[in-house]
Protein backbone atom coordinates (compact mmCIF):
# COMPACT_ATOMS: atom_id res chain seq x y z
CA UNK A 1 0.00 0.00 0.00
CA UNK A 2 1.42 3.33 -1.27
CA UNK A 3 0.88 6.58 0.93
CA UNK A 4 0.80 9.49 -0.55
CA UNK A 5 3.01 11.28 1.85
CA UNK A 6 5.92 13.87 1.32
CA UNK A 7 8.91 14.39 3.48
CA UNK A 8 9.52 17.62 5.02
CA UNK A 9 12.27 17.08 7.71
CA UNK A 10 15.32 18.31 6.20
CA UNK A 11 17.52 17.07 8.95
CA UNK A 12 16.06 13.43 8.86
CA UNK A 13 18.61 10.74 8.46
CA UNK A 14 19.65 9.20 5.15
CA UNK A 15 18.77 5.15 5.00
CA UNK A 16 21.63 3.27 3.18
CA UNK A 17 21.88 -0.25 3.17
CA UNK A 18 23.51 -3.38 1.85
CA UNK A 19 24.57 -6.68 1.75
CA UNK A 20 27.12 -6.46 4.63
CA UNK A 21 30.35 -4.02 4.10
CA UNK A 22 30.71 -3.08 0.67
CA UNK A 23 28.14 -0.38 1.32
CA UNK A 24 30.75 1.72 3.32
CA UNK A 25 32.13 2.47 0.06
CA UNK A 26 29.34 4.32 -0.53
CA UNK A 27 28.95 5.77 3.12
CA UNK A 28 32.56 6.90 3.27
CA UNK A 29 31.73 9.21 -0.28
CA UNK A 30 28.17 10.28 1.44
CA UNK A 31 30.37 11.46 4.33
CA UNK A 32 32.70 13.07 2.63
CA UNK A 33 30.28 15.31 0.10
CA UNK A 34 27.13 16.32 2.16
CA UNK A 35 28.89 15.86 5.87
CA UNK A 36 26.03 17.19 7.53
CA UNK A 37 23.55 14.61 6.96
CA UNK A 38 22.69 11.84 9.24
CA UNK A 39 23.07 8.45 8.13
CA UNK A 40 21.04 5.45 9.48
CA UNK A 41 23.45 2.06 7.93
CA UNK A 42 22.04 -1.22 7.62
CA UNK A 43 24.18 -4.38 6.52
CA UNK A 44 22.70 -7.31 6.27
CA UNK A 45 25.53 -9.55 7.46
CA UNK A 46 23.39 -12.55 8.36
CA UNK A 47 22.46 -13.47 4.60
CA UNK A 48 25.59 -11.72 3.23
CA UNK A 49 25.87 -12.39 0.30
CA UNK A 50 23.61 -11.52 -2.33
CA UNK A 51 25.80 -11.58 -5.27
CA UNK A 52 25.21 -15.33 -5.89
CA UNK A 53 21.05 -15.10 -5.29
CA UNK A 54 18.41 -14.79 -7.16
CA UNK A 55 15.91 -11.85 -8.12
CA UNK A 56 13.29 -12.96 -5.70
CA UNK A 57 15.30 -13.51 -2.76
CA UNK A 58 17.36 -10.30 -2.79
CA UNK A 59 14.20 -8.36 -3.66
CA UNK A 60 12.30 -9.88 -0.90
CA UNK A 61 15.08 -9.48 1.42
CA UNK A 62 15.90 -5.75 0.35
CA UNK A 63 11.87 -4.93 1.07
CA UNK A 64 12.30 -5.98 4.66
CA UNK A 65 15.67 -3.80 4.86
CA UNK A 66 12.92 -1.25 3.61
CA UNK A 67 10.80 -1.61 6.23
CA UNK A 68 13.61 -1.42 9.20
CA UNK A 69 15.13 1.98 7.49
CA UNK A 70 11.34 3.34 7.56
CA UNK A 71 11.30 3.06 10.74
CA UNK A 72 13.58 5.96 11.49
CA UNK A 73 11.48 8.02 9.61
CA UNK A 74 14.75 8.10 6.84
CA UNK A 75 13.78 11.20 3.56
CA UNK A 76 15.71 9.01 1.34
CA UNK A 77 17.23 5.61 0.79
CA UNK A 78 20.70 4.69 -0.91
CA UNK A 79 20.89 1.00 -1.95
CA UNK A 80 24.32 0.78 -1.60
CA UNK A 81 24.58 -2.91 -3.54
CA UNK A 82 24.91 -3.27 -6.40
CA UNK A 83 23.49 -6.72 -6.49
CA UNK A 84 19.98 -5.17 -4.94
CA UNK A 85 19.97 -1.96 -6.98
CA UNK A 86 20.25 -4.52 -10.08
CA UNK A 87 17.18 -6.97 -9.01
CA UNK A 88 14.81 -4.94 -6.35
CA UNK A 89 15.32 -0.81 -6.89
CA UNK A 90 12.51 -0.81 -9.49
CA UNK A 91 10.18 -2.41 -6.92
CA UNK A 92 11.46 -0.77 -4.04
CA UNK A 93 10.79 2.22 -5.99
CA UNK A 94 7.50 1.37 -6.71
CA UNK A 95 6.32 0.72 -3.24
CA UNK A 96 8.27 3.90 -1.73
CA UNK A 97 6.71 7.38 -0.97
CA UNK A 98 10.45 8.77 -0.42
CA UNK A 99 13.20 8.66 -3.29
CA UNK A 100 15.66 5.53 -3.25
CA UNK A 101 18.63 5.79 -5.73
CA UNK A 102 20.72 2.85 -6.35
CA UNK A 103 24.65 2.68 -7.47
CA UNK A 104 23.97 1.18 -11.30
CA UNK A 105 22.60 4.19 -12.59
CA UNK A 106 25.15 6.82 -11.28
CA UNK A 107 28.00 4.26 -12.39
CA UNK A 108 26.26 3.70 -15.98
CA UNK A 109 26.11 7.52 -16.32
CA UNK A 110 30.13 8.42 -15.78
CA UNK A 111 31.17 5.28 -17.25
CA UNK A 112 29.21 6.42 -20.62
CA UNK A 113 30.86 9.74 -20.21
CA UNK A 114 34.29 9.02 -19.82
CA UNK A 115 34.50 6.55 -22.43
CA UNK A 116 36.35 7.59 -25.99
CA UNK A 117 36.08 4.35 -27.43
CA UNK A 118 32.56 3.35 -26.68
CA UNK A 119 33.95 -0.25 -25.17
CA UNK A 120 33.37 -0.56 -21.51
CA UNK A 121 33.40 -3.39 -19.44
CA UNK A 122 31.77 -4.76 -15.98
CA UNK A 123 32.89 -6.09 -13.45
CA UNK A 124 30.30 -7.76 -10.97
CA UNK A 125 28.73 -10.11 -9.16
CA UNK A 126 26.98 -13.06 -10.80
CA UNK A 127 23.92 -12.07 -10.03
CA UNK A 128 24.49 -8.28 -11.11
CA UNK A 129 26.17 -9.64 -14.59
CA UNK A 130 22.97 -11.80 -15.27
CA UNK A 131 20.34 -8.94 -14.70
CA UNK A 132 22.29 -7.10 -17.64
CA UNK A 133 21.13 -3.83 -15.42
CA UNK A 134 24.65 -2.01 -16.75
CA UNK A 135 23.61 -2.64 -20.36
CA UNK A 136 20.34 -1.48 -19.84
CA UNK A 137 21.52 1.65 -18.62
CA UNK A 138 24.31 2.40 -20.84
CA UNK A 139 22.34 1.67 -23.99
CA UNK A 140 19.95 4.46 -22.97
CA UNK A 141 21.93 7.02 -22.18
CA UNK A 142 23.99 6.30 -25.25
CA UNK A 143 23.17 3.89 -28.37
CA UNK A 144 26.90 3.41 -29.45
CA UNK A 145 28.76 2.09 -26.46
CA UNK A 146 28.84 -2.26 -26.14
CA UNK A 147 29.16 -3.67 -22.99
CA UNK A 148 31.39 -6.39 -21.83
CA UNK A 149 29.99 -7.93 -18.39
CA UNK A 150 32.08 -10.17 -16.42
CA UNK A 151 31.10 -12.27 -12.85
CA UNK A 152 34.01 -12.07 -10.12
CA UNK A 153 32.54 -14.36 -7.75
CA UNK A 154 35.61 -14.74 -5.79
CA UNK A 155 36.47 -11.05 -5.57
CA UNK A 156 34.58 -10.48 -2.78
CA UNK A 157 35.22 -13.43 -0.88
CA UNK A 158 38.86 -12.22 -0.84
CA UNK A 159 38.46 -8.84 0.11
CA UNK A 160 36.38 -9.80 3.21
CA UNK A 161 39.45 -12.15 3.97
CA UNK A 162 41.52 -8.75 3.97
CA UNK A 163 43.80 -10.12 0.52
CA UNK A 164 43.36 -6.54 -0.78
CA UNK A 165 46.78 -6.56 -1.72
CA UNK A 166 47.92 -10.38 -2.22
CA UNK A 167 49.27 -12.56 -5.08
CA UNK A 168 46.65 -14.71 -4.98
CA UNK A 169 44.40 -11.65 -5.77
CA UNK A 170 46.49 -10.53 -8.50
CA UNK A 171 46.37 -13.94 -9.79
CA UNK A 172 42.19 -14.11 -9.53
CA UNK A 173 41.92 -10.50 -11.01
CA UNK A 174 44.17 -11.33 -13.93
CA UNK A 175 41.88 -14.64 -14.71
CA UNK A 176 38.83 -12.53 -14.97
CA UNK A 177 40.57 -9.39 -16.16
CA UNK A 178 42.24 -10.63 -19.04
CA UNK A 179 39.22 -11.18 -21.59
CA UNK A 180 38.03 -7.80 -20.71
CA UNK A 181 41.76 -6.45 -21.80
CA UNK A 182 41.78 -8.66 -25.00
CA UNK A 183 38.71 -6.70 -26.20
CA UNK A 184 40.25 -3.52 -25.90
CA UNK A 185 37.42 -1.56 -23.55
CA UNK A 186 38.82 1.94 -22.35
CA UNK A 187 36.64 1.57 -18.97
CA UNK A 188 36.00 -0.31 -16.54
CA UNK A 189 32.71 -0.21 -14.31
CA UNK A 190 33.65 -1.59 -10.41
CA UNK A 191 29.70 -3.05 -10.31
CA UNK A 192 30.41 -4.15 -6.58
CA UNK A 193 30.38 -2.17 -3.69
CA UNK A 194 33.64 -4.05 -2.53
CA UNK A 195 36.12 -3.53 -5.35
CA UNK A 196 37.29 -0.55 -4.39
CA UNK A 197 39.17 -1.55 -1.93
CA UNK A 198 41.35 -3.75 -4.80
CA UNK A 199 41.39 -1.05 -7.17
CA UNK A 200 44.98 -0.64 -7.11
CA UNK A 201 45.24 -4.26 -8.06
CA UNK A 202 42.65 -3.73 -10.49
CA UNK A 203 44.27 -0.40 -11.83
CA UNK A 204 47.73 -2.16 -12.07
CA UNK A 205 46.02 -5.01 -14.20
CA UNK A 206 44.26 -2.92 -16.25
CA UNK A 207 46.49 -0.79 -17.49
CA UNK A 208 46.90 3.28 -17.28
CA UNK A 209 44.96 3.60 -20.41
CA UNK A 210 41.87 2.08 -18.72
CA UNK A 211 39.82 4.73 -16.72
CA UNK A 212 38.37 2.77 -13.46
CA UNK A 213 34.55 3.89 -12.36
CA UNK A 214 33.95 3.72 -8.79
CA UNK A 215 29.91 4.12 -8.32
CA UNK A 216 30.43 5.73 -4.83
CA UNK A 217 31.76 8.72 -6.09
CA UNK A 218 28.79 9.36 -8.51
CA UNK A 219 25.97 8.06 -6.29
CA UNK A 220 26.79 10.37 -3.72
CA UNK A 221 26.89 13.26 -6.17
CA UNK A 222 23.52 12.28 -7.34
CA UNK A 223 21.97 12.06 -3.63
CA UNK A 224 23.70 15.18 -3.22
CA UNK A 225 21.67 16.64 -6.45
CA UNK A 226 18.78 15.21 -5.62
CA UNK A 227 18.42 16.56 -1.62
CA UNK A 228 19.20 19.99 -3.49
CA UNK A 229 16.82 19.58 -5.32
CA UNK A 230 13.70 18.50 -3.07
CA UNK A 231 15.31 21.64 -0.66
CA UNK A 232 15.84 18.30 1.37
CA UNK A 233 19.72 18.60 2.44
CA UNK A 234 20.84 18.70 5.79
CA UNK A 235 21.23 21.96 7.14
CA UNK A 236 22.75 22.43 10.22
CA UNK A 237 25.68 20.02 11.53
CA UNK A 238 24.97 17.84 13.74
CA UNK A 239 25.75 18.84 17.44
CA UNK A 240 28.67 17.20 19.40
CA UNK A 241 27.79 14.36 21.17
CA UNK A 242 24.79 13.56 18.79
CA UNK A 243 24.54 10.07 17.04
CA UNK A 244 25.25 10.91 13.64
CA UNK A 245 25.80 8.21 11.93
CA UNK A 246 24.21 5.21 13.15
CA UNK A 247 25.32 1.36 12.34
CA UNK A 248 22.83 -2.00 12.24
CA UNK A 249 23.08 -5.12 10.93
CA UNK A 250 21.63 -8.61 11.18
CA UNK A 251 24.46 -10.27 12.62
CA UNK A 252 28.45 -9.92 14.09
CA UNK A 253 28.13 -6.44 15.22
CA UNK A 254 31.73 -6.34 16.76
CA UNK A 255 33.30 -7.87 13.27
CA UNK A 256 31.19 -5.38 10.78
CA UNK A 257 32.91 -2.10 13.65
CA UNK A 258 36.08 -3.29 12.89
CA UNK A 259 35.55 -4.37 9.75
CA UNK A 260 34.09 -0.45 9.14
CA UNK A 261 36.98 1.27 11.04
CA UNK A 262 39.25 0.22 8.32
CA UNK A 263 37.39 1.52 5.65
CA UNK A 264 35.79 4.96 7.35
CA UNK A 265 38.49 6.97 8.93
CA UNK A 266 35.77 8.25 11.41
CA UNK A 267 37.00 6.68 14.73
CA UNK A 268 35.20 3.95 16.58
CA UNK A 269 31.35 3.29 15.14
CA UNK A 270 28.87 1.38 17.16
CA UNK A 271 27.00 -1.08 15.15
CA UNK A 272 23.92 -2.80 16.74
CA UNK A 273 22.32 -6.21 15.75
CA UNK A 274 18.85 -6.42 14.79
CA UNK A 275 16.45 -9.70 13.44
CA UNK A 276 15.56 -8.45 10.01
CA UNK A 277 13.30 -11.23 9.43
CA UNK A 278 10.95 -9.50 11.77
CA UNK A 279 10.21 -7.32 8.80
CA UNK A 280 9.11 -9.86 7.12
CA UNK A 281 5.40 -9.55 6.14
CA UNK A 282 3.12 -11.79 4.00
CA UNK A 283 2.56 -9.31 1.24
CA UNK A 284 6.20 -9.37 0.11
CA UNK B 1 7.46 -26.92 24.17
CA UNK B 2 9.11 -30.48 24.32
CA UNK B 3 6.40 -33.21 23.50
CA UNK B 4 6.92 -36.61 24.95
CA UNK B 5 6.45 -38.67 21.32
CA UNK B 6 8.56 -41.82 19.74
CA UNK B 7 8.58 -41.90 16.25
CA UNK B 8 7.81 -45.64 15.34
CA UNK B 9 7.41 -45.74 11.70
CA UNK B 10 10.53 -47.21 10.50
CA UNK B 11 9.90 -46.14 6.86
CA UNK B 12 9.30 -42.55 7.72
CA UNK B 13 12.15 -39.96 5.94
CA UNK B 14 15.58 -38.98 7.62
CA UNK B 15 16.08 -35.22 7.80
CA UNK B 16 19.21 -33.57 6.96
CA UNK B 17 20.36 -30.03 6.18
CA UNK B 18 23.14 -27.62 5.27
CA UNK B 19 23.68 -24.25 4.91
CA UNK B 20 23.62 -24.59 1.49
CA UNK B 21 25.44 -27.66 -0.71
CA UNK B 22 28.27 -29.41 1.34
CA UNK B 23 25.56 -31.28 3.15
CA UNK B 24 25.78 -33.06 -0.03
CA UNK B 25 29.23 -35.27 0.98
CA UNK B 26 27.01 -36.69 4.23
CA UNK B 27 23.97 -37.59 1.97
CA UNK B 28 26.14 -39.12 -0.51
CA UNK B 29 27.65 -41.49 2.45
CA UNK B 30 24.08 -41.79 3.98
CA UNK B 31 22.35 -43.07 0.21
CA UNK B 32 25.62 -45.31 0.04
CA UNK B 33 25.10 -47.22 3.57
CA UNK B 34 21.42 -46.87 4.06
CA UNK B 35 19.91 -47.17 0.68
CA UNK B 36 16.64 -47.82 2.19
CA UNK B 37 16.05 -44.67 3.71
CA UNK B 38 14.01 -42.01 2.16
CA UNK B 39 15.95 -38.34 2.48
CA UNK B 40 14.76 -34.85 2.68
CA UNK B 41 17.41 -32.51 2.76
CA UNK B 42 17.39 -28.84 2.94
CA UNK B 43 19.86 -26.74 1.95
CA UNK B 44 19.63 -22.76 3.07
CA UNK B 45 20.76 -21.48 -0.43
CA UNK B 46 19.52 -17.86 0.74
CA UNK B 47 21.45 -17.36 3.57
CA UNK B 48 24.81 -19.31 2.96
CA UNK B 49 27.31 -19.37 4.10
CA UNK B 50 26.82 -20.08 8.07
CA UNK B 51 30.57 -20.15 8.94
CA UNK B 52 31.34 -16.55 9.23
CA UNK B 53 28.11 -15.84 11.30
CA UNK B 54 27.53 -16.07 14.80
CA UNK B 55 26.34 -18.61 17.03
CA UNK B 56 23.17 -16.86 18.02
CA UNK B 57 22.29 -16.79 13.99
CA UNK B 58 23.05 -20.29 13.11
CA UNK B 59 21.02 -21.77 15.93
CA UNK B 60 17.77 -19.51 15.18
CA UNK B 61 18.25 -20.17 11.17
CA UNK B 62 18.93 -23.75 12.09
CA UNK B 63 15.54 -23.91 14.18
CA UNK B 64 13.65 -22.51 12.00
CA UNK B 65 14.70 -25.49 9.33
CA UNK B 66 14.37 -28.54 11.88
CA UNK B 67 10.47 -26.66 12.02
CA UNK B 68 10.46 -27.22 8.11
CA UNK B 69 11.86 -30.29 8.45
CA UNK B 70 9.48 -31.87 11.03
CA UNK B 71 6.94 -30.74 9.05
CA UNK B 72 7.58 -33.96 7.07
CA UNK B 73 7.17 -36.50 10.25
CA UNK B 74 11.21 -36.91 9.67
CA UNK B 75 12.37 -39.81 12.22
CA UNK B 76 15.41 -38.26 12.67
CA UNK B 77 16.89 -35.43 11.60
CA UNK B 78 21.12 -35.11 10.61
CA UNK B 79 22.95 -31.87 10.93
CA UNK B 80 25.06 -32.36 8.15
CA UNK B 81 26.60 -28.66 8.81
CA UNK B 82 29.81 -28.52 11.06
CA UNK B 83 29.12 -24.65 12.05
CA UNK B 84 25.42 -25.73 12.95
CA UNK B 85 26.61 -28.55 14.15
CA UNK B 86 29.16 -26.86 16.26
CA UNK B 87 26.67 -24.05 17.52
CA UNK B 88 23.48 -25.10 17.64
CA UNK B 89 23.43 -29.06 17.92
CA UNK B 90 23.04 -28.51 22.27
CA UNK B 91 20.19 -26.34 21.76
CA UNK B 92 18.29 -28.41 19.14
CA UNK B 93 18.65 -31.47 20.90
CA UNK B 94 16.84 -30.26 23.86
CA UNK B 95 14.17 -28.99 22.11
CA UNK B 96 13.68 -32.22 19.96
CA UNK B 97 11.29 -35.28 20.72
CA UNK B 98 13.28 -37.12 17.76
CA UNK B 99 17.38 -37.87 18.07
CA UNK B 100 19.44 -35.07 15.84
CA UNK B 101 23.05 -35.96 15.37
CA UNK B 102 25.75 -33.85 13.97
CA UNK B 103 28.94 -34.06 12.10
CA UNK B 104 31.23 -32.89 14.88
CA UNK B 105 30.84 -35.96 17.40
CA UNK B 106 31.73 -38.80 14.52
CA UNK B 107 34.69 -37.18 12.81
CA UNK B 108 36.18 -36.47 16.39
CA UNK B 109 35.83 -40.05 17.43
CA UNK B 110 37.35 -41.62 14.54
CA UNK B 111 40.31 -38.86 14.62
CA UNK B 112 40.77 -40.04 18.56
CA UNK B 113 40.96 -43.60 17.32
CA UNK B 114 43.19 -43.40 14.16
CA UNK B 115 46.17 -40.62 15.96
CA UNK B 116 49.60 -42.37 16.65
CA UNK B 117 51.35 -39.40 18.10
CA UNK B 118 48.02 -37.71 19.26
CA UNK B 119 48.57 -34.70 17.48
CA UNK B 120 44.95 -33.89 15.25
CA UNK B 121 44.21 -31.22 13.33
CA UNK B 122 41.13 -29.42 12.43
CA UNK B 123 40.16 -27.40 9.68
CA UNK B 124 36.62 -25.81 9.46
CA UNK B 125 35.47 -22.43 8.88
CA UNK B 126 35.77 -19.70 11.36
CA UNK B 127 32.69 -20.59 13.70
CA UNK B 128 34.06 -24.15 13.97
CA UNK B 129 37.27 -23.04 14.80
CA UNK B 130 35.66 -20.43 16.97
CA UNK B 131 33.50 -22.64 19.28
CA UNK B 132 36.76 -25.05 19.97
CA UNK B 133 33.91 -27.87 19.65
CA UNK B 134 36.52 -30.33 18.12
CA UNK B 135 38.67 -29.35 21.16
CA UNK B 136 35.88 -30.49 23.60
CA UNK B 137 34.59 -33.48 22.15
CA UNK B 138 38.36 -34.94 21.58
CA UNK B 139 39.67 -33.87 24.71
CA UNK B 140 36.97 -36.12 26.31
CA UNK B 141 37.30 -39.20 24.08
CA UNK B 142 41.00 -39.27 25.03
CA UNK B 143 42.98 -37.02 27.23
CA UNK B 144 46.33 -37.20 25.75
CA UNK B 145 45.62 -35.57 22.20
CA UNK B 146 46.61 -32.19 21.25
CA UNK B 147 44.53 -30.13 18.93
CA UNK B 148 45.48 -27.76 16.79
CA UNK B 149 42.56 -25.96 14.60
CA UNK B 150 42.70 -23.75 11.56
CA UNK B 151 39.97 -21.60 10.01
CA UNK B 152 40.25 -21.57 6.70
CA UNK B 153 37.44 -19.04 5.31
CA UNK B 154 38.66 -19.32 1.85
CA UNK B 155 38.17 -22.97 1.03
CA UNK B 156 34.35 -22.70 1.00
CA UNK B 157 34.26 -19.92 -2.06
CA UNK B 158 36.71 -22.20 -3.75
CA UNK B 159 35.08 -24.90 -3.48
CA UNK B 160 31.86 -23.32 -4.59
CA UNK B 161 33.92 -21.61 -8.35
CA UNK B 162 34.79 -25.47 -8.86
CA UNK B 163 38.11 -24.69 -8.44
CA UNK B 164 38.74 -28.17 -6.87
CA UNK B 165 42.24 -29.01 -8.26
CA UNK B 166 43.55 -25.07 -8.93
CA UNK B 167 46.91 -23.44 -8.47
CA UNK B 168 45.02 -20.60 -6.80
CA UNK B 169 43.51 -23.72 -4.07
CA UNK B 170 46.83 -24.97 -3.93
CA UNK B 171 48.43 -21.80 -3.19
CA UNK B 172 45.63 -20.86 -0.63
CA UNK B 173 45.78 -24.31 1.01
CA UNK B 174 49.52 -23.97 1.44
CA UNK B 175 49.42 -21.06 3.27
CA UNK B 176 46.60 -22.54 5.84
CA UNK B 177 48.29 -25.46 6.46
CA UNK B 178 51.59 -24.71 6.55
CA UNK B 179 51.54 -24.28 10.34
CA UNK B 180 49.96 -27.49 10.65
CA UNK B 181 52.64 -29.36 9.34
CA UNK B 182 55.19 -27.82 10.99
CA UNK B 183 53.24 -29.06 14.00
CA UNK B 184 53.83 -32.37 13.14
CA UNK B 185 50.38 -33.80 13.11
CA UNK B 186 49.54 -36.77 12.32
CA UNK B 187 45.75 -36.66 11.67
CA UNK B 188 43.58 -33.52 9.93
CA UNK B 189 39.45 -33.39 10.49
CA UNK B 190 38.00 -31.89 7.51
CA UNK B 191 35.80 -29.69 9.50
CA UNK B 192 33.65 -28.60 6.85
CA UNK B 193 31.34 -31.01 4.42
CA UNK B 194 32.84 -28.69 2.09
CA UNK B 195 36.28 -29.87 2.02
CA UNK B 196 36.24 -33.43 1.16
CA UNK B 197 35.71 -32.01 -2.50
CA UNK B 198 39.39 -30.51 -2.10
CA UNK B 199 40.42 -33.73 -0.51
CA UNK B 200 43.14 -34.61 -3.33
CA UNK B 201 44.46 -31.20 -2.87
CA UNK B 202 44.66 -31.11 0.42
CA UNK B 203 45.82 -34.52 0.96
CA UNK B 204 49.29 -34.11 -1.46
CA UNK B 205 49.87 -30.86 0.61
CA UNK B 206 49.26 -32.62 3.64
CA UNK B 207 51.41 -35.41 2.40
CA UNK B 208 50.67 -39.56 2.93
CA UNK B 209 52.25 -39.44 6.10
CA UNK B 210 49.12 -37.65 7.73
CA UNK B 211 45.41 -39.27 7.81
CA UNK B 212 42.81 -37.24 6.64
CA UNK B 213 39.39 -37.23 8.29
CA UNK B 214 35.80 -37.11 6.56
CA UNK B 215 33.56 -36.73 8.62
CA UNK B 216 30.75 -37.30 6.32
CA UNK B 217 31.50 -41.40 6.55
CA UNK B 218 31.44 -41.85 10.41
CA UNK B 219 28.43 -39.88 10.30
CA UNK B 220 26.53 -42.25 8.39
CA UNK B 221 27.82 -44.80 10.03
CA UNK B 222 26.70 -43.32 13.08
CA UNK B 223 23.28 -42.86 11.35
CA UNK B 224 22.70 -46.31 11.06
CA UNK B 225 23.74 -47.94 14.38
CA UNK B 226 21.55 -45.16 15.97
CA UNK B 227 18.45 -46.26 13.52
CA UNK B 228 19.57 -49.77 13.84
CA UNK B 229 19.53 -49.75 17.79
CA UNK B 230 15.82 -47.95 18.04
CA UNK B 231 14.49 -50.42 15.45
CA UNK B 232 14.03 -47.49 13.04
CA UNK B 233 15.93 -48.56 10.19
CA UNK B 234 14.35 -48.06 6.74
CA UNK B 235 13.03 -52.09 5.90
CA UNK B 236 11.72 -52.23 2.52
CA UNK B 237 13.18 -50.62 -1.16
CA UNK B 238 11.12 -47.60 -2.33
CA UNK B 239 9.31 -49.02 -5.08
CA UNK B 240 10.03 -47.81 -8.65
CA UNK B 241 9.14 -44.33 -9.17
CA UNK B 242 8.64 -43.25 -5.74
CA UNK B 243 10.32 -40.20 -4.86
CA UNK B 244 12.91 -41.36 -2.69
CA UNK B 245 15.04 -38.50 -2.33
CA UNK B 246 13.48 -35.10 -1.97
CA UNK B 247 15.79 -31.72 -1.85
CA UNK B 248 14.63 -28.27 -0.78
CA UNK B 249 16.49 -25.26 -0.57
CA UNK B 250 15.77 -21.75 0.25
CA UNK B 251 16.97 -19.95 -3.08
CA UNK B 252 18.63 -20.98 -6.39
CA UNK B 253 17.11 -24.49 -6.98
CA UNK B 254 18.21 -24.77 -10.22
CA UNK B 255 21.72 -23.63 -9.44
CA UNK B 256 21.65 -26.35 -6.03
CA UNK B 257 20.18 -28.91 -8.85
CA UNK B 258 23.54 -28.67 -10.85
CA UNK B 259 25.73 -28.71 -8.46
CA UNK B 260 24.00 -31.70 -6.64
CA UNK B 261 24.33 -33.65 -9.72
CA UNK B 262 28.16 -33.35 -9.78
CA UNK B 263 28.68 -34.48 -6.30
CA UNK B 264 25.40 -37.52 -6.36
CA UNK B 265 25.41 -39.65 -9.13
CA UNK B 266 22.47 -40.62 -8.74
CA UNK B 267 21.07 -39.05 -12.16
CA UNK B 268 18.65 -35.68 -12.55
CA UNK B 269 17.43 -34.81 -8.93
CA UNK B 270 14.55 -32.27 -8.60
CA UNK B 271 14.76 -29.18 -5.91
CA UNK B 272 12.24 -27.40 -4.46
CA UNK B 273 12.43 -23.69 -3.38
CA UNK B 274 10.63 -22.55 -0.19
CA UNK B 275 10.71 -19.67 2.42
CA UNK B 276 12.39 -20.76 5.42
CA UNK B 277 11.55 -17.43 6.78
CA UNK B 278 7.96 -18.59 7.47
CA UNK B 279 9.56 -20.96 10.17
CA UNK B 280 10.62 -18.04 12.03
CA UNK B 281 8.75 -17.85 15.62
CA UNK B 282 9.01 -15.52 18.34
CA UNK B 283 10.18 -18.57 20.62
CA UNK B 284 13.15 -18.48 18.35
Amino acid sequence: MKVEWQHTDKNAPIGVFDSGVGGLTVVREIMRQIPNEKIIYFGDTARVPYGSKSKETVTRFSKQIVRFLNTFQVKTIVVACNTASAYALAELERESDIPIIGVVKPGARVASEVTHNGRIGVIATEATIGSKIYNQYLTLLNKDVTIYGKACPLFVPLVEEGLWVDPVTDEIAKRYLTELIDLDIDTLILGCTHYPLIRSTLGRIMGEKVTLVNPAYETARELKELLTRMDLLGDHAPVLGENQYQFYVSDMAEKFKSFANSIIKYGILSAKTIHIEEYYTDER
